[in-house]
């Protein structure tokens, strides 16, 4: 049980992991921060939070866990003006989608990474943004990825993987470098390609054409391109390197398509094919495994 | 009302016409055809056709109207076949995915394009395949386009625009080239940036990990590289052109961006996620206009 939680950035994330502590009595108060305090307010009227504050100095005081909730561009500013109101023993962690930036960050605010900071990743949230959109169940069967360091407390991990567990979530551990690897390729790719594909789409001579024609397969394919602009500018200046890497292996792969397409290669383009209709279908059945598992666990 | 129906390749897209005719009462009688006896049987049990042969020119015989729907790389070959076989005043069409082609093949068996021939391209259908994958309101409220050419008969337009109505289709018309073009755009090049995406995802050396973390937005980004290797390597080779332009235009779309990321450059981030985001929404709206339309019809 958490005595009290200051999520700074009350939006999908804070507040799905808000809903989701209230509902199983997790957190004994949950004290809001962020920059509207319209926002603030409706989230105080849909009992997200306890109180709130615009002050992230103020909104930390007494405070025995903090998350920031945050896009990435406002880590740092975040924890500089947090520094000097943080009490002793209080823990900290994110739910930032590139975690050696985090590492860094705190670098650099604090001298050294903090004992009590735990980089955390849940795996979870949609094209939605903002407070209306928050739900208890967000985090129930999904994964939180956390990215301790050299000087993280095991006892500040055991508080914030508890408090995931909590909301529903199950627990990973992993390097930060390898955590920022493999999102780059699962989640930051697959976004730079939907947002580029409808980019040069709408960007057609024939776009009004295109649009109209279009079947369910494209819906799916660019539904992640509606996901938030600033937070995906953040993520892509946090998680750079490994992204850059990860569309310059991706267009290698295109291009070798492209050969096979232009060569008329019947035979490498049915290879090529095939192997990535067994490699989805061998994901599906991984996914599929693990919602019965999720569904089982929440009889 | 169409008297015979000879249906070439009994599958998800031709039995799930066969199908909705029989559901409207829109055929007297169905023949299937195909090179898998055991298929046409199971079609046949299934009460998809009425009888079955696997001689394209014998199941032609006494046909009023005659259904291609096979892979693309199959077309001419069973043009050739079907040729000496079919009444005088027979009406063709076909469900391939590239409609140039269609004609070209067609001018090459016949001499030029038969009066009859109407290709014509159902954009429905999904990453399943196969007789038992067939549903009769697959094509409800769905957009069909036919692509007469310069010789087609108004009355055979007619016939094909009235069976894909009754199945509960949109029917639209458009140039060969300017489909083969869009369908390049909103299909094809999905289709091969979604394969690209998840070979180079298999062939990490961390992809244990990459498909243990992926999420939803993933899964939903590459549904459609399940679909039918054969499928979509005759769809290569037969709107290879159009394709290949388009995945041009994609890398350099994707190589702008990889541009900004390198440079760090917020503001055109931002703006190109911006207009994505924006452009997507558009799409969006249009989708659930046209499904709010359909559901209003189907009352």
């Amino acid at each position: 049980m958490i005595n009290h939680l200051c999520i700074i950035g009350v939006g999908l994330i804070g507040g799905s992991l808000a809903l989701a502590l209230k509902e199983y009595n997790a957190c004994r108060r949950i004290t809001g921060c962020g920059r509207s305090m319209e926002n603030l307010h409706k989230a105080f009227d849909l009992g997200v939070i306890d109180d709130y504050h615009t002050d992230p100095a103020v909104a930390v005081q007494g405070c025995n866990v903090v998350l920031l909730a945050i896009p990435m561009g406002g880590m740092r500013a975040v924890m500089a003006a947090i520094k000097p109101a943080l009490a002793d023993s209080v823990v900290i962690t994110d739910a930032g989608s590139a975690k050696g930036l985090i590492i860094e960050a705190a670098r650099e605010v604090f001298g050294e990474p903090p004992a009590g900071l735990i980089p955390g990743h849940p795996i979870a949230g949609n094209e939605n943004s903002g407070i209306t959109a928050a739900r208890a169940d967000l985090y129930r069967g999904r994964r939180v990825i956390l990215t301790p360091h050299e000087n993280s407390l095991e006892e500040a991990l055991h508080t914030v993987a508890q408090m995931w567990q909590a909301a529903g979530a199950e627990v990973k551990y992993m390097d930060a470098e390898l955590h920022d690897h493999i999102l780059a390729a699962t989640s930051h790719l697959p976004h730079m390609l939907a947002f580029s594909l409808v980019r040069e789409l709408a960007n057609s001579p024939h776009h009004d054409n295109i649009f109209r024609y279009a079947a369910g397969g494209l819906r799916d394919f660019t539904r992640i391109a509606e996901s938030d602009p600033v937070m995906w500018r953040d993520i892509c200046l946090s998680n750079r390197d490994a992204i850059l890497a990860a569309i310059d292996r991706y267009r290698d792969e295109l291009h070798r398509l492209q050969q096979a397409i232009r060569e008329s290669d019947a035979d490498t383009m049915h290879d090529m094919f095939a192997e990535a209709h067994d490699a989805r279908a061998h994901f599906r059945r991984l996914l599929d495994v693990r919602e019965r598992d999720c569904q089982g666990s929440s009889d």
